[in-house]
């Protein structure tokens, strides 16, 4: 492990947005959206940065954009929070490249899915995680996203995992409750180990039931909310959890929800950021960002969230 | 379009096979086992080569390797049948780089599946296309390959795309003849877009149907099979079908299915090769060759298929 | 076995339309367009009939209402051709209830889906077509549907189950040709199991590849259609099985292919039967018939097919 | 709404076990085993009583023992707790004939999943739900299954639904608790409605939630752990509901996980109440009991659990 990881808390806790990726073209970075973003982000009082993840549209950059996104974050963050970078793709030898240059740029963590082409067994999987965590040269998140990957990581390949140096917690958006309590019943031996939540309407049962924290898409717009939701969690305050939550809710089923697009959660997102000045809502290919009458929605569902002022 | 695409027949007919990338190592290719396969395949008669596609593990290897396969190959072909490049990657950009390089290489169509993380809709899908297409220097054929990228091609969007300058056919490998059929009585306006079954199991009773070719991973093993059915299909030549496909039968109920993995497919594919002495079977990440009692097996059903000596 | 199997002949050939249960109210028989139905696709010249299958919407009758009309069809079809009466139900005491009734009603033959809300196991389903075989009084058809029933007949269960005294064939639904030649493969041992297929649109390329004829709904509206298609495809006549392929298609892209629904087949067919005057378009719930927009999109089709007067 | 409905509290709150149904044989009622399985669970302190779900094996029993069942166990209820009655059939009439039975027995309401053949649509869906509805002498619980109907009631389709005289509740067996949620959010303008979770693992945090209780097949070894948890969690007692839950989850990964079946939980399930000596674990088809090996395990986690002496 190189120095990069000291930072890291064991676990590491609390709210780490995966970030979304400010675009001004299919290979060209909104630079100034970048550094307001991140800004916004931290002024929160979040506890960490995930780039590079499914909100970060990661798969569709080139590798040229997200060496150039790694360095950027890194060097605009300097430390003040660990930057965990996503290097999941579907190449072995290129997945140890980008943790690479995630070392070099100073990033604490990286971010693995599964190779999501070809069906890999689980027996596969794990001996994968094996093979590649021996090339990476910073601590490994396993990333479990299986609508997108089509692979599951099976609570026993986690279990497993677990015990492997250099994998260091897991991020769970497959949204299956009962999957989560059986990876924390299988995860007591390892106290070390972090579990994150990753659906944001599930951070509050996941911290009360004793997971570390969550990767919260909404925390792009509103910050504060999802640390507070957290905070209120770990100190047990129900009815503080009650009310911040009703609000998590209100983010889900308004911005999340304009148009029938299985894509319209990072549409919206895009879509709202732009709306709130922070960033541009250009989405690489194959999406296409939200037309007139749908971001019309998303600035109407704003001013109800509080999220924009009201002229 | 580029002149490389004056060699390429319109429609494309004939027996394609999708080539095996052979290895020696994860980042590594076998120049001599490449070179005896392509000599193995060429002898067979057929019609043209597919490099780069699931068979050829494309999503599992590097850039560099892809770039340097694709080189080789061309270079060694010689123009003597039309080289296919697979250019599928999650990522637009990285597409028409790969794409840019099979050019310069000297092939004379390239491949696309749909972008396989991001669900796309059929607009946005067409959308893509249209983007895509009018970016690329070499013709396009669309790949259907829904258990893998979770995205379908539907009938009318391959209508769609028929229509766009540069798109000149199709693979399709879902296995679903229903489907086929529609696709066959959709592009009736098209007579020069080339319409190729991706199922070797199903090569002959497509070409009774009107398809144009097949493009058989089993012909990595036997190409004169492959292309003896689709000439004795062509001709309608019944009972020179029906023992040549009894044939591919039993390939594809021995060679293919040695275990219950769901890569048995391309196990069995490299496994036979390397016991025929073609080519090494090592296998990218995530996957692993055969072992001992499953090449065993392999071997055995190799000498009862008369493509291995008996000795 | 019973005195009615002696007709049944091994294996079973032809053209066997599921034939569609014309009701006029949710439990009420249309009685006058039963028989005009009967007459109608008798007149064809078919060699069997399945009632109570998915086409029949079985599972969505009363048992009282699939008695009425095993009677009712057995009465009047007066052993010119076989009749064939589904039994699929989730409970085993039910299935081998209603095939007693079948038996004394004077039917040939039962069919049988796997039961379809519990997942078995496929040693579970081979177990339990033992017991049911066991208990039936007429011999058994397996019937694979399994869009419909979540749980597939696996090939080997298949082969295993050709092997128990009482089961004498099988209707594939599946859809999946690559599934269909594996089973011919392994059938080869048992000439008298007969196979056939269930998907109109592959009747023609299963029977050259060997089947032994066809379950076609669209035999209840043009019964002559499959009848010629099944005699030209055993002749191998091929110019006159793509003639009669492509009208097939017709009706396939047409009458079924009316709105969005996953139910338009069943829609289509209903609806196409009232028009022709045949008899009523009541559909069990949870479906609905076609309203007016609907109904003239059909109409028209069928004016286009010649199945209809152009008035 | 029959004078039976009067003992129905509106929201139904508490834990509601769904029953497994004890069996001699296939279509014999173990009816010592019955009497001494509802003390037990009523002994537990259980607030309603639901037979003929998914754990009571209802679509695998015959109607004529699903009459007896439901007569059997109103008349020893006799009315300390209410029952509810599932009449879930592919068949609309069949539903409304079990439910009649259901009311002349003396049960206090019925319990729904969506025909489960054919695939509906949600208007199609909602158009059942009115018609049967109006024909039903009880009021109705729906009941969501997905991975066994294969038909979600999508969250506006049960917002639609709530406001239909008669229905009174949903049971949610989904998994899925940001589906949850969302019905939360939409049915805000029904307090009513009772909400209620059907995976017992989810029990807490729903309850914790704001669910009205839960649907948990637990209850039927160990009522009062249940009525315990929904108790803690209601009163808001986050260090009881911990501990509570950890012997939630440890049933669920031991007794539930016994085997690789997908049936695992409901052959688990039987063979501890056997082992327990409450009732018999014979299975209707196409299911069979756990044989030696497995029963042993069974043995020795009810031993772990304390659900049996240690002899």
């Amino acid at each position: 492990m190189e120095s990069n990881s000291n930072v890291l808390p064991k676990p590491l806790r609390g709210i780490i947005p995966p970030m979304v990726t400010p675009l001004l073209e299919r290979d060209t970075l909104d630079v100034a959206g970048l550094e307001q973003l991140i800004e916004h982000i931290l002024a929160g009082g979040v506890h960490g940065l995930f780039i590079l993840g499914t909100t970060g549209e990661a798969p569709s950059l080139s590798f040229r954009l997200r060496c150039e996104l790694t360095e950027r974050v890194c060097e605009q963050v300097k430390g003040r929070v660990p930057v965990l970078v996503g290097i999941t793709d579907t190449c072995f030898v290129e997945s140890v490249k980008i943790a690479c240059k995630a070392r070099d740029a100073g990033a604490e963590a990286v971010v693995l899915a599964p190779p999501y082409y070809f069906p890999a067994g689980q027996g596969e999987l794990l001996e994968y995680l094996e093979h590649l965590t021996a090339e990476l040269p910073l601590p490994l998140f396993l990333y479990n996203m299986p609508s997108y990957t089509k692979l599951v990581f099976e609570p026993q390949t986690v279990q497993a995992a677990a015990g492997i140096t250099g994998i260091v917690g897991m991020k769970d958006s497959s949204g299956n409750m009962l999957y989560f309590h059986q990876l924390q019943s299988l995860l007591k031996e390892h106290p070390g180990f972090s579990l994150l939540m990753g659906q944001e309407e599930l951070l509050a049962e996941a911290v009360l039931a004793g997971a570390h924290g969550g990767v919260c898409g909404g925390a792009n717009l509103a910050p504060r909310l999802y640390v507070d939701l957290y905070n209120a969690a770990c100190r047990r305050e129900l009815s503080a959890v009650e009310t911040l939550q009703r609000k998590v809710m209100q983010i889900s089923t308004s911005i999340y929800s304009v148009g029938k697009y299985e894509s319209s959660y990072l549409k919206g997102l895009k879509c709202a950021l732009s709306c709130m000045g922070i960033c541009g809502d250009f989405l690489a290919e194959p999406f296409h960002r939200f037309r007139r009458a749908e971001r019309n929605m998303i600035r109407r569902h704003l001013k109800e969230l509080g999220l924009m002022e009201n002229k």
